[in-house]
């Protein structure tokens, strides 16, 4: 796993392809550091203060958003195409009663700057220390999203995260086509 | 001007340079078609909603706010090193009592899917219309952004804007360095 550091915008239109196609890990632990992944589709980078940050959106009836809301940090790590499988499963379950990592066969690895792990075989790591967080707003959001994403409520809860590292196993950025 | 369609996620690298260094043109107009543009040094760019999404930062303390609120569109340009003069001007004074356009000498192009229009000499340009806006939550903010970024208050509201369009002067992509 020779991983290189790079750039917080390096690499975007091929993260964004995959978040649109199997999904990113986004990767949170419990206090006593049971480890959790969910599956994200939709996400935001950019620079905001000056500094580089992830922006992602979790559901408050999600496992994943009480970790985060406990521990103030994540991970995102982009997977190539040889853990599909893995995503599937990890975007199926509830971190709540299944142990996803486990089942899916997925290991990981300590980060370097955050307290939760990356997920190992990925090819972009991204760790993250939340800098803020806000509510979507249901009443200035366009009907057709409220209808669309939130038929049962559940607005989404914003968590802007500080890109503290950011590397790339650059052997294998080809997996990941544009 | 050449311009040729491109997908939103293309050449984020280099329009994250740009706004870090002498900023992105933001351009938004007055029901009576009064244009106005701020510069932005801070925003981020995504998928969310299944949407291509630009997610922008606006005090309500600029003229750019009121506009925006009023009129729900707005656009992105990205200038080359030759309208480095024209981008202190209008990052440095109010459209409130100043025709910041015509003092920097820029001339501006109806978009085509938006009301307000692009700016004209500009490599590349997103047309957006807003899908939700929010407010930063200060309570939920590290206090050292607070304290730097916030002395007085003024805490941004967010717009997260739909890309309906976005184009580049591809001629002219090499003149945005990385």
């Amino acid at each position: 796993m020779p991983m290189q550091e790079i750039h917080y915008d390096q690499y975007f239109a091929q993260v964004m392809r995959v978040m649109a196609s199997r999904g990113l890990f986004l990767t949170s632990q419990t206090r006593d550091g049971r480890v959790n992944s969910m599956i994200m589709g939709w996400g935001m980078i950019g620079s905001v203060w000056g500094r580089p940050v992830w922006t992602i959106l979790v559901r408050p009836s999600r496992y994943t958003y009480g970790l985060i809301e406990q521990m103030g940090d994540f991970t995102i790590s982009v997977p190539g195409p040889d853990l599909e499988k893995a995503c599937r499963i990890c975007g199926s379950k509830s971190g709540r009663d299944h142990d996803k990592l486990a089942e899916a066969g997925l290991r990981t690895v300590h980060a370097k700057k955050v307290q939760s792990p990356v997920i190992a075989d990925c090819i972009i790591h991204y760790e993250c220390r939340v800098l803020h967080k806000s509510d979507l707003e249901p009443t200035a959001l366009i009907q057709s999203i409220v209808a669309g994403s939130y038929p049962s409520g559940d607005f989404h809860r914003t968590y802007w995260g500080e890109i503290a590292a950011a590397y790339a196993d650059t052997d294998r950025l080809n997996e990941l086509k544009v």
